[in-house]
């Protein structure tokens, strides 16, 4: 019997507007939490059944974090609410025309559509590049690269290949956004504190970690300042900074740069950028390089009654002419607002455009290591900033039970030095390399 | 480049005799922390990088802890000792009379060989009910399950099939041992307590937990009075209990049972039996059923230097004819008696026989419900029961951040009657059932 036959959505229908919502990132997920019951009906798609908070995900991937203190399961959310529906399933596309849904259990009809999926990894086109790198938006990518990486180890302990041993304790990091500063950060920490009690036999002074970008600093979203400090304070740490440095291609042993270097490496991290995942049947003048033009109010322009949220969005404002930066806070500002301002909508009430409150960026390297700049170009480097970043990133964490455990697991880290989540869960095989597999023969871990 | 090409082990020559350990479950892991570096040099091989606390698999499956909280990195427990050498590989075959292991990197020597690889499931030759049941002996095994139950519960809400949906909330556990019982009790802990606030519009009612036995008691290794507390106390939280019953097939939808009755359900959790996992190149006459022979220095009969502890050791002694419990304490018990009585075996002097000292046995039901056995024919129902197991779990966990983050999540169940880590990262997609795949289209969480 094929379980997945007859599917249907279940969504009960009521009298009041019906609100779907696209992707329950910071920005769907704010639209949800802040909507009335009384007022509308909510339906949430998303294709994982958990909310991720992704400024974390470089901690599940270094071992720092246990992925379930990150995410918390959406439906934990909505347990007071009572016309709120999550359904797990991946939207397929959209008529606006027919302000309607489609989903493989059946279509829904719509009477706003809030459009909060969120940006995804950026190859630009390299097929190479996307099938050896790894990427780090989700907590499976997470849980994936901790394998890697303390997989990595476990073979370099047992490799007796010359040709082999002088790369394999090289990681590149390509993109020198946050995600790249930070992971590069943790895998320096791992480095100087944990790698070489679990393999003293190991000469870690061959370990190198590289960090590439294209443009000419570090962390570019942010002050001058910060990407200074942020780059010294890595290069301290034993960071390789290759600034101005465009890869060309990744072939999963050697990264080649354009000016003709290479490096080799079994372990190639991609951050290098973004881009908005539009939805099959939306209007071509509707996006602009995969984000969807709204104005100030959120409102897709050329619709009446669609919206778009967070990454995925292009709000072109007077101080953000190519729109918000793609971090959580304009996620869930733009969430909130429209939460707030539906209604008023709804009734053809005049309101407020969104009003973006920069409440400044923050970027941890390690230990007593950050970077932050505060609005009013106000800049802390070291360990104010670190403190400030654990506050802010503790404050943040959508529910009170992953609060408690990441807390739990920093005051640990603090005081031990230890990363203690280096479990290989989730084997990885090189592609091509299906030997590993055979070896370890541990493949009933992978399925 | 092939990434395994060239393996070697590694493992540096002294003049010190190598003892050799297969397996870092309860007994291998406890020999390995015994021995002393100045007397023995020690390889210890496992295919997992960790050491897993198997008896609270069943709360990572039902979403009480994360897999991380009762499992711990092997290295980390050896970072204060100079000649302890840990390989994450499968040892492939003994050779006994050239006192040599064969692994994918190479061979190695050894001058002591214990053998502690533990107990795989006993699916007695079923095919069928070896590829379509759940196993819950692994981390993996533990986290597939939960992604598996969590995402049942998903699809139910999505399904318009009547014929289906009648028996989508069947949960079947086949063996009623301690895994079949805990497993029944934290199924009806999670519907009693958070399935009807997750999925307010699905009729729990019709959900059924079915706990099957081929004998007539639940806990057979139990005492009486235990097996009749934990009938009477699952019966209560609605498990429907069916003793004397002999399961025949599982197809992957209905479970037959050897009377001709079947019940139909997408899962099945298979914890009906053990068997030992005998090494290729062990002299057949070694061997009992999958067990080793052994005397009651551990020592394996017919071998002067080659041991077996824990499940795979089959010590028969006056109390315990059949050899002992397939449970955590013989196994640490074994471990530690080999460890401390190695140098004077080595040595030859006489060392006393291995005396079992059976502290007792545990089960928990669900929430201030378990049953206890202790030394003395005493038992304990109920809360005081469950405190004892309590504490003992949280005791017997090896590292202290495991205890930490155990009782973090504990004190939290405790307080909130929540189970937070619902998460699907691994989704379970049924054999034979591939449209699942294109429905959620999250198959790159599988990877």
């Amino acid at each position: 019997m094929e379980l997945m036959r007859h599917l249907a959505l279940n969504i009960p229908d009521t009298s009041k507007p019906r609100v779907v919502i696209i992707g329950a990132g910071f920005g769907g997920l704010n639209t949800a939490m802040g909507l009335s019951d009384e007022k509308f009906q909510v339906v949430l798609f998303d294709k994982h059944n958990y909310h991720t908070f992704q400024p974390l995900l470089y901690q599940v991937a270094s071992a720092g974090l246990q992925a379930d203190s990150i995410a918390g399961p959406l439906r934990n959310l909505f347990h007071k609410r009572k016309d709120v529906h999550f359904r797990m399933l991946k939207v397929q596309a959209i008529d606006p025309a027919a302000n309607t849904i489609n989903t493989s259990a059946g279509d829904l009809k719509y009477d706003y559509l809030i459009i909060s999926g969120g940006a995804k990894t950026n190859y630009f086109g390299n097929e190479n590049v996307q099938r050896f790198t790894s990427a780090l938006k989700t907590i499976p990518d997470a849980l994936n690269l901790r394998s890697q990486l303390m997989q990595l180890f476990e073979w370099a302990s047992l490799n007796a290949d010359p040709n082999i041993a002088d790369h394999l304790l090289n990681f590149v990091l390509i993109g020198a956004g946050p995600t790249g500063v930070e992971m590069a950060g943790a895998l320096s920490e791992l480095k100087r504190h944990i790698l070489h009690k679990d393999y003293p036999r190991l000469d870690f002074t061959k370990m190198r970690i590289y960090l590439l970008d294209g443009l000419d600093r570090v962390l570019p979203p942010m002050s001058a300042k910060a990407s200074a400090r942020a780059q010294r304070d890595l290069e301290k740490m034993g960071v390789i900074i290759r600034l101005n440095t465009m890869v060309q291609d990744y072939d999963g042993e050697t990264v080649r740069i354009k000016d003709g270097e290479s490096i080799k490496s079994f372990c190639v991290i991609w951050s290098a950028g973004v881009t908005g995942e539009t939805m099959p049947g939306l209007p071509k003048e509707w996006a602009e390089r995969g984000r969807l033009l709204t104005d100030s109010n959120c409102r897709i322009i050329g619709s009446s009654n669609v919206f778009a949220i967070g990454d995925i969005a292009l709000m072109k404002q007077e101080k953000y002419p190519k729109g918000h930066p793609g971090m959580a806070q304009p996620a869930i500002q733009m969430g909130k607002y429209l939460a707030k301002n539906l209604w008023a909508l709804h009734q053809q009430q005049p309101i407020k455009p969104f009003n973006y409150f920069d409440k400044g960026s923050l970027a941890t390297i390690g230990r007593g290591k950050a970077v932050a700049d505060l609005p009013g170009n106000i800049f802390f480097g070291g360990r104010i900033a670190w403190y400030i970043w654990l506050f802010v990133h503790i404050s943040f964490l959508v529910t009170f039970r992953n609060k408690l455990l990441v807390l739990t697991n920093w005051i640990w880290n603090l005081f031990t030095y230890d990363k203690g989540n280096r479990l290989i869960i989730r084997p990885y095989i090189r592609k091509g390399d299906e030997r590993a597999k055979e070896v370890f023969n541990n493949n009933e871990s992978g399925s």
